[in-house]
C-alpha cells in the first residue's frame, strides 16, 4: 500500500560535496566540504520536468535516467509514496567528475528530497543505505547525509539476494580543520581510476594504511597536528599517480612543503586539510597552472525543508 | 655528561598488560588492560640483583639479559644519569608469551623506572620510543606507557642509520567497556606467529581492514556497539587460525554468539571487548577447556613513585 503525495508539495534540498578516502581511508572516510547542490522537486499532476543550472547543465540527461530523478524514485519507494508527476529543478555547484562526491551528492538530493516529501518516514541510516547503492560504497554518501566527516563500511551477505549493507558513522571534525580544494579543468572517471588499482598488495603497504587510516580518524576528530602522517596512503595513490600526473604532482608539492594533501576520491581534484589556510603563493601557482582553488570549510548535513 | 644518581632512591613501578591489534589494527591499535607487574627498581652501591616472584620466576635470565635490566640502563642513559648498582625487584602477575604484552610491559617498567630515578626527565613520547624500540613496533609499549586505548605508527627513516620513530597517541576509550582474556596454557612466540603472514593480501583485504580499522578506532572511544564489525580482520587471524587451533575456536564461538572477540596480539589469548560481561556458561567451558579467564578492565597508564 502506497499513499498518493498531494499535488504542490515541494521539497528543497542543499546537499554538500563530499571528499572521499582522506589519503589511507580507502572506500572509508568520508568529509563534507562547503560547495552545494541545490535541488528542489515538487510533486504535479503528470509527467516529469527536469531543469539544471550550472554544473552539468546542457550534459546530463533531463528524464527519467537523471540521477537525482532516480533517486527520488528510490526513496519515494522506500517510504510508500507515489506522486503523479515531478517537477525536479537542480541549481548545481560541485564540479562533476572531480573526485568532490557530485553523484554522491545528486543520489542525496534525490532521496532526501523524496523522504522529506513523504513527511521524513526513512532515517538517516536508510538514506545512508539507499544513496550509497547508486555508488557502491558509503564514503561519499554518507558524508553528505551526515555531514562533518564520516567512517563507511559495506556488509556483503553471502546468501546471493540481499543487497550489501551500506554502513556509517559520524565522527565530529575537529573545528579548525579547513578544506582547500585544487580542481583541475579535466575530469576523471571514477571506474577507470579503480582499475588501474592492483589485484594484490604487498602485506606492509597494508598494515602502513591501516595504521594510517587510525591515524586520520584520530587526526581529524581531535589531533589536526597529525593530518600529514594521517593522509599518508599506499594502496591507491601511488597507482593512480600514473593516470593523474598533474594531480600526483600537485599533490607531491604541497606535501613537500608540509600540507597535509591528497587525492580527493577517485580525483582528478587534489584537497588539503589543514588548520592554517594554504600559502597564498602555491594557490596563485596552482590558478597559473589551470587549477580552480576552492577554499572551504567542513560542512554539515544535507537540509531538506517542505512546503 | 652523566650524574651518577644517590644510592637508596628507588623507584616503584606498576605497570598494566596491554592487547595489541583489537582485530584489524594490526601493529596499530593497543589497549591497557587490569593485569599488572610491579617492579622495584633501587639505586645499589654496586653489582647487579635482580629477583623475580609470580610470572617468569625461574625461567628468565637474572642478569643483564633481563628485559627489564636492559630497558633500566636504556632509560637512565636516555635521561643522562648512571646508578653504580641496581637492585630490581619484579613482583609478576602478567602471563608471559601468551599475548597481553609481558614484554612490553617489561620494557615499559624498566624506562620509566629509570626515567622516575632520574627525575622525570623523559616526557610519554621518549618514554613510548626507548620501550618500542625493544619491541620493533609501539602498539603494545604505547597502551602501558599511555594507558586506556592507543593508536600507534612507525615512521621508518631511510638514511640507514636513525632509528625507525615509535609514535602514538591515546584515545580514551569508553568507560562502559569490559575486557575479558581467554588464556590458553601454552605459549606462542611472537616471531613463530608473525612468520606465517603472507607477504602479499588481496587489495580487497587490505581495505577491508582499512575500513573495519577506522570503525573499532571509533567503536572503542564513543560506539561500543560498533565493537564485533569492529573487530573483524582478514590480515593476521586467518593466516594464524591454522597454527592456533585453539584460539581461532574459541574466537569464533565468541563471536559466532555475538561476542566481539579477537586474537590478543600473537596470541594465544583471546580477548573479547564487550559493556556486558561475557556469559558465564561459555566461560566455563573455556575454563574446562583449560584456558585460565581474567575478567578485566580497561587499565590507566603506567604509575611510577619514587622515594
Amino acid at each position: 500500500m502506497s499513499t498518493a503525495l498531494p499535488v504542490g508539495r515541494t521539497a528543497h534540498v542543499t546537499v554538500p560535496a563530499s571528499s572521499a578516502n582522506l589519503g589511507p581511508g580507502f572506500d572509508t572516510l568520508g568529509l563534507a566540504v562547503s560547495l552545494y547542490d541545490h535541488v528542489d522537486v515538487e510533486v504535479t499532476e503528470c509527467g516529469l520536468e527536469v531543469t539544471v543550472e550550472g554544473q552539468g547543465a546542457g550534459e546530463v540527461p533531463l528524464d527519467e535516467r537523471h540521477l537525482v530523478v532516480r533517486a527520488v524514485r528510490a526513496g519515494l519507494n522506500a517510504a510508500g509514496v507515489t506522486a503523479p508527476g515531478l517537477k525536479v529543478t537542480c541549481r548545481n555547484s560541485i564540479p562533476q567528475s572531480r573526485g568532490l562526491g557530485s553523484s554522491a551528492s545528486a543520489a542525496v538530493a534525490g532521496v532526501a528530497a523524496a523522504n522529506g516529501l513523504a513527511g521524513f518516514v526513512l532515517d538517516d541510516a536508510a538514506v545512508v543505505q539507499l544513496a550509497s547503492d547508486f555508488e557502491g560504497h558509503p564514503d561519499n554518501a554518507a558524508a553528505s547525509v551526515l555531514g562533518s566527516a564520516i567512517v563507511g563500511w559495506t556488509e556483503v551477505p553471502v546468501d546471493g539476494t540481499t543487497k550489501p549493507q551500506y554502513r556509517a558513522v559520524q565522527i565530529p571534525a575537529d573545528a579548525r580543520i579547513r578544506a582547500t580544494a585544487l580542481v583541475p579543468d579535466f575530469r576523471a572517471s571514477t571506474q577507470a581510476v579503480r582499475r588501474v588499482l592492483p589485484s594484490d598488495v604487498t602485506h606492509m603497504d597494508a598494515r602502513f594504511n591501516v595504521s594510517r587510516c587510525a591515524v586520520m580518524t584520530v587526526a581529524i576528530q581531535h589531533h589536526p597536528e597529525l593530518l600529514w602522517e594521517g593522509t599518508r596512503d599506499r594502496l591507491h595513490q601511488p597507482y593512480r599517480a600514473d593516470v593523474l600526473p598533474v594531480t600526483a604532482e600537485w599533490v607531491n608539492r604541497l606535501r613537500n612543503r608540509g600540507w597535509p594533501a591528497y587525492l580527493s576520491g577517485a580525483g582528478p581534484t587534489v584537497m588539503v586539510l589543514s588548520t592554517e589556510p594554504v600559502d597564498p603563493q602555491i594557490l596563485d601557482q596552482a590558478r597559473a597552472d589551470g587549477l580552480a582553488v576552492h577554499e572551504l570549510e567542513v560542512a554539515g548535513p544535507v537540509e531538506v525543508t517542505v512546503d
